[in-house]
């Protein structure tokens, strides 16, 4: 029962912090010899850049072995090469090189998240017409967590009810300097850009999109459908304010974005499935998350994924989320386990129905923001009632300026559609300033 | 390349709370579509339990498909029969069963930490006699986390530093207690036992022998080296009192039992070991932990392993420690991997040399008891000054008792031999009531 082991010449695309960090890893002489014992034979033939003449430092290179090309056509007509690891990033350069090397019978190992997310269905039809090839990409989730692997291999009999993830680690940074400093957004937006955190048009990272793609492969994984990204309701962590986390502190919380997805209705109780497809309701959103949570325990640019199921009821995932070494050590996992035999044939596990559900419940932080007066909270309380949201609690730290007043409302179990709308007929009351923030709570 | 699948029919050792939750996933009719899905195709034929005549309250059991018997020799004789699940527990007669099912050319899936940590050597050395047989453990360690998988497969281009890990959920529970509540011992000790989370006999627990199976097997996995569980330093949780978690609060950090493997001495600081074999130190020990380490962050039974790497730095699985279906899920994990023709040739990784060291280095917590008294401090700083130990802080709270005054030295960076040394020579001293409790600080 020698599992059937595959020789790789690989064929490398992009060749930056990630590649240059996977061809170090694979040719490092002492590493090779250990991946050699588990049965491992794989080299890097040719790299594709686009300037081939600059040095791009690599420890382990030999000219011999391995030739630079700025011509996608010489890997990708290379019969010789069995294998197209993508690390070029961007969508439509990698797009073309990823089908088309599917289409040649070749492997592909990739770290892009974007194009995995974006075209998701395509790549399942491609493989599918092309049985014997091999797609992997533990790398585009979650850095160095080996979080598609565990999701491929670990719940085959179990249910999972919930995926809950911090997935980009420049907003955790970003959010954890806001607790533990009390500082405000754009002053740690700033000092992430200075520090080369962020980038300088952040916008994929604070508004969420990063945390959009991952969210909706995590998705496929967990629950078998397939969520357009676009489609998935998402909030950035621009609006939030010094002022959120010291009434998340009054709530023994802090404040976490999350991509999240989670059954909801009758098929989250229920252990056997059958008939109706279940409904799952996906989001990208601040969180107020308890601090007995694990998931508020993670600070600075780490990444967590939770997974909730019916048989281990909650696991949860640690580790880097991004650098060179880490999302490396993801790539090589994928290229050792297909040099083993063991990359799984249907890599986004098998399609089930699925409804989007674009409503859930949960209790729900709502900061509002007003000019003082009389009979405010009289006035919050009746629009909760009239909007059927029950309140929880009430927030208010002593009063500063009164002419900008913040305080919060949580509210009891209630459907995100009323809540939306009671926020919006609070922005309608005459002493709003502006539309109330609001958060779900875990 | 489609995988060389394993129909299995298994026989089944134990039908207890894991045995019976693995029938019962296994033979649940909606997760059998799904495994078939898969291309898993098993089924338990047959089931050894001492009384076949007690009720098992299976869900899914079948009179035609599974039948009970109080004889080993009709699973381990039985031809058909291609896997033996050992779910009995205990050590001596799984063993019997273990090593005939190998010698009888059946795969094996087991949950016993005991007989894995005891016997691996023999265990390495029977498989490589019989290498068509696969040998599976995960739910041996840290019942639903899928830690054995994952460092088979997530680690093979990186190198382990340490692994330390809560890997006992009764005690886990039992620190949690003392901390949130300021309980005493004896007290928590009693709690969980009369809620049936620790045995009438608690000492595998508290002393901390289950967790010393469960790092020596963690040990071979991450750094190659066989560890008998006997020659691990063990120190329990017994001698712990509510003092100590008064105390670990003023340094903003908690105390938990861990299992721990370390890379000691130049091994440590090296990517690549050639020559002389990594020196290794494994303990059990209560550690103080500091808040912001995500191992603080785990209460209850719930238990973590956190893997430090050179790729990853640090990564951590978190998940339930025991239980009926996290326990069968990892054995579940376990089939359906094996059913696939994924499950590892060397199921303990490939063997390395390694050297045991006893001693390391670490800053460490020491709390005196002491009769109140003149010139005690510099009694103590004298002693820690003859030990070669350099005092790092000094805490003490303020005293209730004269008669009986607990305070703290804290070091810094000793090695363990000198620390031990000098606690022995302060127990000595003519005020002190006891032998130091000395802790190392992570």
């Amino acid at each position: 029962m020698a599992l059937p082991r595959i020789p790789l010449t690989i064929g490398l695309f992009g060749c930056g912090t990630v590649g240059g960090g996977v061809f170090d890893l694979l040719h490092n002489p002492v590493r090779r010899q250990a991946l050699e014992r588990l049965g491992v034979n794989a080299r890097v033939a040719k790299i594709c850049v686009q300037d081939v003449h600059k040095d791009r430092q690599l420890a382990h290179w030999s000219p011999t072995e391995t030739s630079f090309t700025s011509n996608s056509r010489d890997i990708l007509d290379d019969g010789s090469i069995n294998c197209v690891v993508e690390l070029m990033g961007g969508v439509d350069a990698a797009k073309d090189v990823v089908f088309e090397a599917i289409r040649a019978g070749k492997h592909v190992v990739t770290a892009n998240k974007a194009l995995v997310a974006s075209f998701l269905p395509e790549i399942e039809q491609l493989l599918r017409a092309h049985p014997d090839v091999r797609f992997s990409y533990e790398a585009a989730v979650a850095g160095g967590i080996p979080i598609i692997h565990t999701l491929q291999r670990a719940y085959s009999s179990d249910t999972i009810t919930e995926v809950a993830g911090i997935l980009n680690g420049t907003t955790n940074y970003m959010l954890s300097k806001m607790e533990a400093h009390g500082v405000a957004y754009d002053d740690v937006l700033q000092e992430a850009q200075a520090l080369g955190f962020a980038e300088a048009n952040p916008s994929a990272d604070v508004d969420g999109f990063d945390v959009q793609s991952k969210i909706a492969i995590l998705t496929k994984l967990a629950f078998g459908g397939v969520v357009a990204p676009a489609a998935i309701p998402t909030t950035g962590i621009s609006r939030l304010a010094a002022v959120d986390f010291k009434y998340a502190k009054m709530m023994d919380s802090t404040i976490k974005l999350l991509g999240v997805a989670k059954l909801v209705g009758p098929a989250a109780d229920s252990a056997e499935r059958t008939g109706t497809p279940p409904a799952v309701a996906v989001f990208v959103s601040p969180v107020v998350v308890h601090r007995s949570n694990v998931i508020a325990s993670i600070s600075g640019a780490t990444n967590l994924v939770n997974v909730r199921s019916q048989n281990l009821e909650s696991a949860a995932y640690v580790g880097p989320g991004a650098g060179r070494f880490p999302t490396a050590n993801s790539v090589l996992n994928d290229i050792v386990q297909l040099a083993r035999g063991d990359a799984p044939s249907e890599p986004f596990m098998p399609s089930k129905p699925l409804t989007l559900e674009s409503d859930y419940e949960a209790q729900f932080y709502v900061r509002v923001t007003i000019t003082d007066g009389l009979g405010i909270i009289r006035h919050v309380g009746q629009t909760a009632e009239e909007s059927g949201v029950s309140v929880y609690s009430i927030l208010q730290a002593p009063i500063v300026d009164r002419a900008r007043v913040q305080f919060v409302v949580t509210t009891e179990m209630s459907p995100l559609s009323k809540v939306r709308a009671m926020c919006q007929k609070i922005a309608a009351l005459p002493f709003v300033q502006e539309e109330p923030l609001f958060l779900p709570i875990m």
